[in-house]
């Protein structure tokens, strides 16, 4: 508080004209120097990821973080901190995962690392044991026909891009084997599938993902395998393609239950019924402590708050943190949210995620009309000092993406993503990944993103 | 090769006026496809780091990474491979450094983690005794004067700024504590120094570096303390001020010895007389594997030239790879580089250098006459693609600096600076914190660089 009204002091000896700009300047110095050197995500992270765990929907681990961020948001001093029912899938892995090939001539049997993929239903204890297909994209998929897939495992090994510089979007273009796989192969007769998985790393660790069943299609058992793996079995096939895979998962979704979005206020002065909101989302998936996914979003958009409380700002439009349940797999909390607010007719002017990982921002994307955008373009100088470039046009978030039918512009907060999917729905989405600086750079962004939205619109 | 042959035949569908323009995106594409698909720095620097280890001038070490340097660019095919000696200080750690506190009233003894100070002299085996005087910046020791500080261990204990967005710059202020600190302290009759170390983690792993003797003062031994023994020790120190300090190290240049600068040449074919550098040092500190500093930029150096060679790139001026030993102690291959070119008059039209670690790239910093600073930020938009955004003036290597005498404009590349100094000239400073791609980044943004340059000029 103190360092923020010496700079408000020093501000009142600036020249009348470049005012308005530079007091914004100096309200984001303020966010980036206490964000830097007293941040609260950092402890925040720490402690979802180290005292709770991974917090898979409908888990236990998943309530003990809604009364952990509900407590803590209370005693960061928000206004007001709530929560939203929401009902959630309740998913299983059951039992440690099996997959060994057999009837080969070189070995008797090799066991490889596969995860079951979230929602995917199990084989049951008994197992299924097939021939594999190797698939390398979704057309040949179809040039092999129900012939050629009835009955067998398919095994879709398809690469995420490497010479892209987004990584979000070689994994954009590769997911389809994952959440649409299964289905797709079923189509066929197919009656289970191991998909490559998505990292950019060739290692041992396989990552699981929500796959999705379409309608009226049977549901087959969905597989990842880590992606060395994935590499040895395409040798494997091209020698020897009658080899067999043995598959084994007692994963399903046991049950729907009660979970909850939970929701800080700070009251604006001017507009307390208009809302600027920020978020992450608190379920992660079950094989690691969800770190980067998405520990580090929910506790940069407490932390984004907090700041204003720490320097007692005022925001003039009432900021809301939401801490979203169930993005990995069934978008519940999201969808809860719009629900309600379209049903209270809340006036949002803008909703922020943070759900790329807790790496150094590099800038923003805004989803709006042409003129939102254009204001938010607008920001990019305020940016620069703090070496954030890259502002574009598109983004949002996952658990955002709701509000979008009501007109609301959404913006989505751009970190390095080099390292991400290395880490991303494997075991190695740990606290050790992130890094303190990093991580509250992006709090201070997002706090500065919502200053100037507070202050100027969209 | 052969994508490269597609590109250029892509090319030549392309409308005359912007085919310059589009040409040299296409050839900077392909730099950063082929580094992002088979790069060679992330192999190179493994090598470096798992099968050689530690580089310290002098060392034995040091000469297998000459030998294995030299060997690498003859294998990738540079037209000429060959070395320059250079005479480095031979230092010696010795035993595992001591510091112990003693004559506390609430403790018999407590040992802090410390390291010797890189070119420091040692204390000897019976160590040294001493009360200890905490100075926060270099006024207050001015203050303190002869009669406090006569005999004592002075404790500089001068954090870095953490509010500074380049790290660089924080490393930069604070470290003078490190290596003025024990002359400055000499001058006042002071027996030792303790530094506090040059992070912004507060850890338990102190950081080395070098410290430089004036002439004419007493040379005493310098120590660095890890941050959280730091803050404990001035804790300490508030409550009693008489504890005293027993300090212990067995350090020392030992000897002078001949070691070499490793070159790669790739030939040019219109000015074969004129060269453009790329460099980075091969030597590093004795506590890790100097993975980040600079095997890194070593690394990259060499991959930057062989993307020229694996892709049939043929360059107009001589492209050279330089493996500069000895910048941590005595920066005798960068001094004797320049002596050499200075000597047979050779025409550099830009050096570079890669000394900031392995990081995501996020720009370049360019020295030069202002001319040659705008034709370097004229490059800024071939950058853009790959999220390269900071151009700046000002900027080089600690290497390429001696070559600024001669009129050669300066050119460093900035990584992404956060996590760098958690690492630097510590025990953590391992091959495990280098992301691949990231790495990659480095060499493809080189490479893209030296192409500009080679094909524009400056």
């Amino acid at each position: 508080m103190n360092r923020f009204l010496l700079l408000l002091v020093l501000f009142s000896f600036l020249s009348f004209n470049s005012r308005a700009q530079d007091k914004d300047s100096i309200v984001i110095k303020s966010f980036f120097d206490e964000a830097l050197t007293n941040g609260d995500a950092y402890p925040i992270l720490r402690h979802l990821c180290k005292e709770i765990g991974h917090r898979l929907s409908g888990s236990e681990n998943a309530e003990k973080a809604v009364q952990y961020t509900f407590d803590k948001m209370k005693e960061l001093g928000f206004d007001t901190v709530f929560l939203q029912e929401v009902r959630v899938p309740k998913w299983e892995r059951g039992k440690p995962e099996k997959c060994v090939l057999t009837k080969s001539k070189k070995f008797a049997q090799k066991t490889l690392n596969v995860t079951a993929l979230g929602n995917s239903v199990g084989t049951g204890n008994k197992g299924l044991k097939a021939n594999i297909v190797e698939v390398t994209n979704f057309e040949e998929m179809e040039k092999w026909g129900r012939d050629s897939l009835e009955g067998k495992i398919v095994f879709y090994n398809i690469p995420m891009n490497p010479t892209y510089i987004s990584t979000g979007r070689a994994y954009g273009e590769a997911a389809r084997q994952r959440y649409s796989g299964p289905s797709e192969a079923s189509k066929y007769g197919a009656i289970a599938t191991v998909n490559r998985s998505l990292t950019l790393l060739i290692d041992d660790n396989p990552h699981t993902g929500s796959t999705g069943y379409k309608l009226n299609l049977p549901k087959i058992p969905g597989f990842a395998v880590s992606t060395k793996d994935a590499e040895e079995l395409s040798r494997l096939l091209k020698d020897e393609p009658e080899i067999e895979m043995y598959l084994e998962s007692t994963c399903g979704i046991v049950d729907t239950v009660i979970s909850h979005n939970v929701i800080g206020e700070i009251r604006g002065s001017e507009f307390p019924d208009e809302y600027i909101i920020v978020g992450g989302h608190l379920d992660s998936w079950d094989l690691a402590e969800g770190a980067q996914d998405d520990g580090a979003g929910s506790a940069q958009s407490i932390d984004a708050l907090a700041l204003y409380l720490k320097l007692g700002i005022k925001p003039r439009h009432s900021l809301r943190t939401v801490m979203f349940m169930n993005e990995e797999n069934g978008l519940a909390g999201g969808k809860k949210y719009a629900e309600l607010s379209g049903l209270y007719r809340e006036k949002h002017v803008a909703a922020l995620e943070s759900d790329g990982g807790g790496g150094r921002p590099l800038g923003f994307g805004c989803t709006g009309t042409d003129e939102e955008v254009a204001s938010f373009m607008s920001f990019k100088k305020y940016f620069e000092p703090y070496d954030i470039f890259e502002f574009r046009s598109g983004g949002g978030g996952a658990d955002i993406g709701p509000l979008k039918a009501q007109g609301v512009p959404l913006i989505g907060i751009s970190p390095n993503s080099q390292r991400y999917f290395d880490y991303h729905h494997s075991k190695l989405d740990v606290f050790e990944t992130i890094n303190r600086r990093e991580l509250h750079l992006g709090s201070a962004a997002l706090a500065s993103m919502i200053y100037l939205i507070d202050q100027r619109g969209l």
